[in-house]
């Protein structure tokens, strides 16, 4: 596959950014042959700046839930670039926004918007503190909730004092979950949750109703507030608060990434419980009202009330975890799949330092499908049965040139060790 | 005025949004009369949802810096979003845009892109921390540098660690700053300082070249990291570094708000002093590289490179501070301006509680120019010469107004309160 734009690129970008990349979407402890730079996107397909096409497993890591370029919601935000976007005061449409998400997600009686994921797990942190007048905070083992200093997974240039009063628990895990709440005792200001395991690098789990329930009861009874971050899994799952199939409804909730279908913009809702918390904390950002990411919003979240855009991703999930499953065990291979279907995790079985993973990855990619070793990948309303089956078809084939090659796997130095540093 | 569709929304946004507003747009602390809600913007003038239209001295509180939807930026913004804007990885633009800004800002070796203008000052305390091993930040009494845990000036929520290692300075004082760093000891990681003062509240300074050389010199001796923070000032004092005149170089410079005319991007800049610091720590975000922003910035920098924009402000701004000086001479008043002529800080000899600025702010905002009482304002190069001399007529006639009734004027009760605590 012709990389050199890719490549002209990254030499570019040594000199003029850190390490050439940042952040969650470096390739850097990719498989080698990944693409770091994109030229364009249309649906469910990206294409890198070399010309080369791909059906895009991973969606821009999420924000792309109808599919890239939505014709519907990128009227919307033109329409709404025309008339006003960041101004001295919001729109309107800060208002309807937050009704329609007041409307559509059980527990919530309010919202306030920001523009990062961080921003709404951090002002979640931080209300609840405020509303609650206590400081520990219950997170989960590996659980990501962002970026910023108190959540980081790299802990580079970060204090000790960032992670103060947080305390982990395991995901799951109600005799865990029981002893961090007490040792945090009279302290307990908030327990984070997200709607189902999601972390990188390992199976995902589903939340058990039993974790759910007791997370809400413990709360209840510390007088703690309870916060699912919806950031990833949000409207993936449901239409509206992913826990309420459980029977559980949390205090407040992170959301971002694709409820404006790419356009930036993310929430925390709250519900009445704390809605005193929320009003006395500083919260703010130069974009956080922009009016043209809440007209996407808006219009995204029409097409999520009225059309069967979940039930279709879905089928669509359902069909190529089978199919993948099929093709595999033809060619020798157990595959680990996880998650919800149509936010599928796939591993190897055996596969301790990812090779076969990174392979299959390569093999996939090479064949025009963007697929990852190691973290949740996100179907998109965009993708389509025929492409879904030929992903299966590709996948026959990656199984086979892997089952060829497959003593000749070289191991990737980088994860190497992170597989041992985190399993 | 009328108000009947602001009123309404403000009745409908307090179910469904804590307060009915949150953060620095919020007009709880403006005078009663001031629209919370806004319809429509163009150039340098902004139009509330009932159709009253202003020239907006705020400029978005600075993101407006060409004007409102500039044609120019506006294309190329509509341009790219027919091409990709978030992806799976950045487009080509991340780079040319990480290779402008490093041409353009002259201790500047490289980039990373952000959403927030507190996302750059956090990532320039984390690099500044990673890079140099250290934990002491010194930062100006009263600045405002975000509104995250560790910066928010409204600190419910957050915890005494959360400002851990944090020592306060008094902005052009040498001697304070010295004191601070000498306390910081071995353990000084980095000294925060704006391109002015530009608090709320208070009179603007500019910076002393002593104390500006004098902080380079304590991060030299201490091996410690220079951060300006550009979020408010960058690209409105000068086209590249705020303090390249003073004949001082930072390490770190934290840019926002408006150097893609609105559009949602910030950016962190650096220098090869603290490039493995900032390569070593974890910053991302969804929709941090997405590509509208960027071709929007880059538009923008084109024209603040080949444009007299600047020049145009300051021309604008020295003739506004003569003729409101004149008008406020002529009916009795005398006015504290401060600050650079093309970001005003308009205030009043003997208004200690700000009854007389306020008041005056609200006769200009009924004559259709919407001024700040107690916050630094922006002009932008949307700007006109018959604004000015429009806004100068009308403000002869508001004192004139306001002679009138000084006596009569109430104070406002959130401000006095306010005052007290913060002067």
């Amino acid at each position: 596959m012709n990389r050199t734009k890719d490549f002209a690129l990254r030499e570019r970008a040594l000199k003029v950014i850190p390490n050439g990349m940042y952040g969650h979407q470096s390739v850097r402890i990719l498989p080698a042959s990944f693409p770091q730079f994109f030229g364009m996107a249309e649906g469910a397909y990206i294409w890198d700046v070399d010309g080369n096409r791909y059906l895009d497993y991973m969606c821009g890591y999420g924000p792309s839930l109808l599919g890239y370029k939505d014709e519907r919601v990128e009227a919307a935000a033109r329409e709404q670039a025309q008339i006003a976007d960041t101004l001295t005061g919001p729109s309107p449409l800060m208002v309807e926004l937050a009704e329609t998400l007041v409307e559509m997600v059980d527990h919530a009686d309010w919202a306030m918007f920001c523009k990062n994921g961080t921003d709404a797990t951090t002002m979640a942190m931080t209300s609840a503190r405020a509303q609650t007048g206590k400081r520990v905070v219950l997170v989960a083992k590996g659980a990501y909730h962002g970026a910023a200093p108190w959540c980081t997974p790299i802990p580079a240039g970060t204090l000790a004092e960032d992670r103060a009063h947080l305390r982990i628990y395991e995901y799951n895990d109600v005799a865990s979950l029981e002893a961090a709440a007490a040792e945090a005792g009279d302290d307990l200001a908030a327990i984070f949750a997200s709607p189902f395991r999601h972390d990188a690098f390992i199976d995902q789990e589903a939340p058990k109703r039993a974790y759910a329930q007791r997370a809400r009861e413990l709360c209840d009874e510390a007088g703690a507030m309870l916060i699912v971050d919806e950031v990833r899994a949000g409207f993936r799952l449901a239409r509206g608060s992913s826990w309420t199939e459980l029977g559980v409804q949390p205090d407040l909730s992170a959301w971002g990434k694709c409820f404006a279908n790419g356009h930036p913009i993310s929430a925390l809702l709250g519900s009445d419980s704390c809605r005193d918390g929320a009003g006395s904390i500083y919260a703010t950002g130069s974009f956080w009202l922009s009016a043209v990411p809440m007209a996407a919003a808006i219009e995204t979240l029409r097409i999520i009330r009225e059309s069967d855009y979940l039930e279709h991703m879905e089928r669509l999930g359902a069909r190529l975890r089978e199919g993948l499953d099929i093709a595999a065990k033809k060619h020798g291979f157990a595959l680990r799949q996880s998650g919800p279907v149509q936010m599928p995790q796939i591993m190897f079985a055996d596969d301790p330092d990812f090779r076969v993973g990174y392979a299959w990855a390569e093999e996939m990619l090479a064949r025009g499908f963007y697929m990852h070793p190691w973290h949740n990948m996100f179907l998109c309303a965009a993708m389509s049965e025929a492409d879904i089956e030929e992903t299966i078809v590709a996948a026959d084939d990656a199984f086979a040139a892997l089952a060829d090659r497959l003593d000749e796997i070289p191991p990737h130095p980088i994860m190497t060790a992170l597989a041992a540093a985190t399993v």
